[in-house]
């Protein structure tokens, strides 16, 4: 059959309608046959909300995109060319839940880092495995591109025990500093050109291009600016200036949430605020989240609402857009995705994840080489990387000792005593999405 | 000449005793023919003190050893064999700034690590890298067995900066935990073996022998014993008994000093409170030495004193004792001691130091091989070598922003805020002892 | 000043009108401002003949490019932007008695393999790092490609010994393979692409792609073909077809140079009939240069003769334009180029030269990852690159040992004894052009 | 049950006394309660004349061994404390082919390398294997000590593809190693101390020790003495010279099957005289064999007899006893043994079978690091890895592609043509042992 299929598993999510405008405006380069979007009964609601704007939207197009809405993900998967996953197991109440128990032990309480993190990727990796399970049956020779977070770890429970080895992670953090980096410098967002390394949510610009000359050391200082260098961040995350000798030295530049590590104390700081005032991140979402439904509903709405770009997550969709359409034509351009690192980074092991400038071929992202990461930067990273590691095994094997090891030696873990309170709190409270911890 | 040369820089140090006592029980395979103790004017008294006293005790043991006290370290390396430096440059005066000021600032105070490891290692380096100089000049041949703290930054120091290649560092830790372990098997000591690995004062038993059978697990259960587990600690650490569930999945048996990263919580409230109380170590420390230099002048005393077993650094000089006796005699036998990596562990980079077991030649230590640690531990152990190594640049090139990286990185700094105010108070107040951080 | 400066060192070579086209023809892009060509005084007709059909070229194109004719390396390199080198040290006169002398002993005789290959990076090495000199002092933001054989070897010893670090080989054989595999896919050149890893004339065609699909298997079996795979070699290689079960199981495909290794029997018996006959390949060479100099001297010519396409070099020329504009313009597409290793492929020193797919971006080069090599390419590999670093570490030291020990461990070679024989001779010969081996 | 059980594979063979006198000699410290001597039909009388003179030796020593002759391999295994092999699949006849039909086709023949190393290797693992599937069934927790050739390739067959992980290689090199170069020196062995690594039969010198002091350049030197050198080989091996300055630069010690890789001309040269003559080695050595079981006969002889000693494998059995004295004791003393590499030697897979010296300790040997190898020496060891991989792969998948692509790749092969003739030979030839193969 002409064209490509895309299977979208969490198609009922807000982000969906960047996802539809990405496929629309390249349709010339990826001819998209058919849209198949896929949630769960307890998503149904916004699954057909969502997919009604995007038939819309396509409708308003002309473009001979047939858009799909099922709950039956099987169906969905047979003969796919690509899977995009943007699920979250638990809904935002799981998140509220990630974000408030650790913050009352003291610990920092967070989507995709510490011990929420942990327990995200807890609920996430065995759905996902699960999916690629499915289409090892159904659509064995198709890509899964995922982006629900934790995606470093998703995609490391992929690449060492998922069915398939095409496996992607994508994440929005590599766009939006390329974007900061240009208006921090001022120019174009075209004249900036950044290669990226390190871990999902822990990766550096590792060298910066303006108009193809090395600039790092000047965005490092400006980086440091108490006015300019604040904008630097996510939507998710207070933004913070670091000690310019501190960046100076460190060489290259972090991304926002690396201020969990190397601003542990103010940021914990401003999360316990947010816990004290009932407003963690997990609840202004919810709000968000609602008006873009209210927004979705009106059926005169055929674009994606210009709303949908303050949500954190945005570019994602777009970022997934580009990529499938660079391997559906072997473009050979550079993203930066989570890849097996196959030697990419010394020291990681072949078979982890990592997030790095890669060029994308028809068979798939190819890493550019980075070999030593910066000695004071291999230390957190190596840390994390144990980290992820061990969470991964434990979320696969439901062995409760690994968890209390993975939450332990985490740098933002003040005890394993610690450790093990919030372990066993967590464990309770998801205990219906956690099932490999409770046989 | 006939006879081995030994020089002790740091001669005064209230550990000398036991020194002597080392070198006079081996002089069947070691023929000591002349000690040489050193010091600077600021140590003459105790010099001199502790000097009798080896006198007395050469005395007694009727054996032809020359003791020596100089002022002038040239004229003692003159032709030396073997160099030992258990120096405190600053004296106990230092350390209890290194141990007050972090702590102000809601950091941990300690003599080898986090902020007060980073300035120990600062007063200290230069002064060993000049010593290296000097025996390069005055006793090319010669070892150099350093035990001065923090003593894994200094052998890496030495090893990457120095002007001799012929260095060992020492520490009593491993030595402590092997009795430590005897005692928990309720076993004699001569039963127990220990194949350990990681950095000095950082080090794991990655493998517990009972008379030639694995009994690691074994170990690693009882270690968690709330009674029985706490008495595994130093002198100069609070005793703490780890979740069973996280020893048990971490696989190794932790040091003592590793209470500091797993348990932060607690030592850091600890100290908080010892600082509060005007109870910090260096003042405990100060008036055991006092009490140890009152015996040492009784000149009745021609051994070696029992209470000097209960000072913290126990057994480190008969360690040193038997590493040159080792040395000397091709021995082939197992010790722990600080040295070159050369891929020993995977990852950590060649010319940077190890703590491991390693059989001592004629020629040196070789490594007993390691390979990759349990990925639980890579992680820390990657951190703190990351901090290490940043630290030595910072300590030889006296870059202060090098300086303020390596603490921003260190897992118990809470930010590079922090950091930098930690810093610029201890710069100030170790400055006469820092003069590279002040041309 | 506006536009590139470009000097080329060995100007008066045979190569140089593929130079001027290219750089003619990419105007637009790489704007030239003047090419300086500069040879020695044995070369100076040459120089002549070639400059002056170079200007003949330039004037036909109408743009304000200038060219110059020097025998002043310094007077040429003051200012420059790109130094191209195209050296033959003792010319090929040289290259004869590294073909001849060992095949006399039993051992192949080339250009870039073997006896020969070392002796040639003898003669070049140290002419080259005097130009890095040169360099680092009159243009140090100017980068070296050099293209002077045995190109692996030279672009290793700039990037370890050389005064400047912005150096890149450059080897025309993966243009030639890409295009062989093209023919023999009956497909355009266009429609292919191939991801390579190796040591230069030691490079593999990991895996090949056409129209983004990964045909790889299936190239490996057309090249086995009796009569197409045949047609995959250089001009000075004689074409072999590889048993197909070999290739099969190797999994990746050989370049023409290969054969000197997996065919070593009739590759050894070919070259020395070719030595009976008079008729090794300098011979042949200085045949072709004859002629084309013949061409080159006519008034009337203005273009690059086609005749020059059927000399074994082509596309070298073109191949240096190509990454000298995408270095400028920043074009981050993916070339192959002689670079540093620095964890591309493991088990190579980080500071060692490998031949690999690259992306060039506005400061060089950084390699497609690509990790372990195939196990049966890895050994091979890391033989010749062991033989490489000796060289190396010979051609720099003068270290006539290290020259023997390089020798000895050449697979091609059959004994110390041999290789000691043959070096001697091949001192003897040379010993003008070897003044490191005779001080 | 007190006291050991020693199970011997292959216990027919003419070095079983060599292996009963080392027990008897060790009784005081290895308390061995029953030593059962396995065979195959084919070896019935073997076994019978051995074993007989095996009880002679154990009644004359008045110890209470039990000695048991069996052809029921399982019925041995059953509760087994340690195991040797010590088989030759296919008998003296079949290295007679791994002989002769190389060395038609122009190869070397010989019993480890080469052609012949690689079928030896194919007949031997299968068997070997099916072993440690027996042993994981009725005796898992023994030690397997492998001393069948080619020993390397078998402990990493073991290592990667076994039952069981408790396995060992040996290999007498290194203690004739050692034994010569005393002689050399002119002093006792006991003085001489030598750190081994490399492969098995490809094993170096690294660091030779006399009385503690580091004398590897005097041994150097020596050792190309053209007299004194010359002794320093094995039984089977024509002993040669090397070039004073190869060895110089070299600067370790070659074992001397070496001398098949750095004088590939002469060892092949030679070898074809001895196929000329009809002498190849397996001839001779079943003339040897002849002599030796005419002697067991001798029902008055209860010693082991000299004549053993002027055997080529002298000393294996003795290593085996020392080593087995090892474990069970815990010595942990220093032995050279194959074993796996997990990282002690840089740029060689974890998992393949390295040989270098280890502590024993009751847990089996702990390699001592070696970290990277010298340049010189690297290339071969991995060129000879990659082959012993392959040939490992081969051996246990029954893949002919890949039997074929390991002998193309290896140095003593002339080209992939080549060797798919001998290997079609050889293959046919030992048909009845290669079942993998003709599935």
């Amino acid at each position: 059959m002409e064209g490509v299929k895309i299977v979208t598993i969490g198609g009922g999510s807000s982000y969906t309608p960047e996802l539809i405008e990405g496929f629309i405006k390249r349709y010339q380069s990826l001819p998209v046959r058919e849209i198949w979007l896929v949630d769960i009964e307890e998503g149904r609601e916004k699954l057909e909300t969502v997919g009604n704007l995007a038939k819309r939207m396509v409708k308003k197009s002309g473009l001979p995109i047939a858009i799909h809405l099922t709950l039956d993900r099987r169906e969905a998967l047979a003969g796919a060319d690509f899977v995009t996953t943007q699920i979250r197991v638990g809904q935002l109440k799981a998140r509220g839940l990630d974000e408030q128990i650790p913050l009352k032990h003291g610990l920092l309480g967070q989507e995709t880092n510490g011990a929420g993190g942990m327990f995200k990727a807890f609920r996430t990796i065995p759905v996902i495995l699960e999916i690629t399970k499915d289409m090892k049956e159904l659509c064995p020779e198709a890509w899964l591109i995922n982006f629900s977070n934790p995606a470093g770890m998703v995609t490391e429970a992929c690449l060492r025990y998922g069915q398939i080895k095409k496996v992607i992670g994508l994440c929005n953090v590599p766009i939006h500093m390329e974007m900061d980096i240009a208006k921090l410098l001022e120019v174009p967002k075209e004249d900036v050109w950044v290669r990226f390394g390190g871990l999902n949510h822990l990766v550096y610009a590792l060298q910066i291009f303006l108009k193809g000359k090395d600039v790092t050391g000047q965005v490092l200082e400006l980086s440091t600016d108490p006015e300019k260098g604040m904008a630097m961040t996510m939507k998710n995350i207070m933004p913070v200036s670091y000690e310019r000798e501190f960046i100076r030295a460190l060489g290259v530049l972090p991304c926002p949430y690396h201020s969990y590590y190397y601003r542990k104390d103010e940021q914990l700081k401003e999360e316990l605020v947010q816990l004290k005032e009932g407003a963690v991140r997990a609840l202004k979402v919810q709000e968000i989240e609602k008006e873009l439904f209210a927004l979705y509903q009106n059926e005169d709405l055929d674009i994606k609402p210009p709303q949908l770009e303050q949500r954190g997550g945005a570019y994602y969709s777009d970022a997934a857009c580009s990529l499938i359409e660079s391997i559906y034509t072997d473009k050979r351009d550079i993203q930066t995705v989570d890849t097996r690192n196959n030697g990419t980074i010394a020291g990681i092991p072949d078979d982890s994840a990592i997030e790095c400038s890669c060029i994308i071929t028809g068979e798939g992202p190819v890493p550019l080489n980075i070999g030593h990461l910066p000695v004071a930067v291999n230390g957190l990273v190596q840390e994390i990387k144990s980290f992820e590691r061990m969470t991964v095994e434990a979320a696969v094997t439901g062995d409760r000792d690994k968890a209390l090891l993975a939450l332990s030696i985490n740098p933002l873990t003040t005890s394993d005593k610690v450790a093990k309170a919030v372990i066993e709190e967590l464990m309770e409270a998801h205990k219906d999405y956690l099932p490999q911890f409770n046989r």
